[in-house]
């Protein structure tokens, strides 16, 4: 067990932290792969925003429609998004693209980047998340476990999940 | 205001999404910026783990010291990470890179990629994060208000954040 104040714990095997090479099956990797460039998640931004035609979240998001077409399929084939047909009238069928419930899964990175955003813009600017209209408080993302005690830094503990053969 | 149910509200000069461009001011441009890069974040794991001497972040990361030098002097001007002098006897004095308070302000963004990616994973493999030893439970991030209500993402209103001059 490796511990100190400001950091996370580091359990069983990794605790050696140096004895393993994580790159192939550490699941922020495995996030990063899918949404770690800027153009993916301002195209995020945008479908949590209500964005669904693709001229829409390419045009908003701020990116070429190239570099839209490809995180896109990305998206599709990790399953964060769906592809929905549309048609209006006099014109060719369409899709819409549209945010599964994996996809979902994002909103507290979403949420968690634009507060770390607001940080370094020190508050004052920029977008505020808050609670719908009725409650107003600011809305942020925050750790807790499963039991649903506030869990700290420090009190995080990684750990190599069961079933896993490390290398 | 603009709402649907699997989507965030967007308020005032921002429901009309396409009359503003926000790139210049977005608190998520800004932090990805920042952190938007794999190496980026990469690197913070490495730190959050309690990694602090250049050798051991840049060869935990898995990236270059080119690289690693880079994204931690981008750290450094942003305020995230502090160079702290440590010296071992006969050595020359060398630094340490220190997470901030500003810095552990990223906890719930490496929280939740690492929760996303487990769920692309299918949650079997790789890490876990529990809280402690005692409590044992999966820790996430939650996203909720100021007045501690839980917060959904059809329920989260985005807005420009008063003073803001928007374009």
């Amino acid at each position: 067990m490796v511990a100190s104040s400001d950091v996370m714990m580091l359990s069983g095997r990794l605790a050696d932290r140096d004895a393993l090479d994580i790159s192939d099956w550490c699941p922020l990797e495995r996030a990063l792969e899918l949404v770690g460039t800027r153009s993916a998640m301002v195209l995020l931004r945008e479908a949590f925003w209500g964005a669904r035609r693709f001229e829409d979240l390419a045009r908003r998001a701020g990116i070429t429609q190239q570099i839209a077409a490809k995180r896109l399929k990305q998206f599709v084939d990790a399953g964060i998004m769906t592809k929905q047909p549309y048609q209006r009238a006099g014109e060719r069928r369409r899709y819409e693209y549209v945010l599964t419930d994996r996809g979902r899964a994002l909103f507290p990175v979403v949420v968690s980047l634009i507060s770390f955003g607001r940080m370094l813009q020190g508050d004052s600017k920029g977008l505020d998340l808050i609670h719908g209209e009725q409650c107003g408080a600011q809305t942020y993302a925050h750790v807790q476990c499963a039991e649903g005690h506030p869990v700290s830094l420090a009190q995080t503990t990684a750990r190599i999940a069961s079933g896993k053969n490390a290398r």
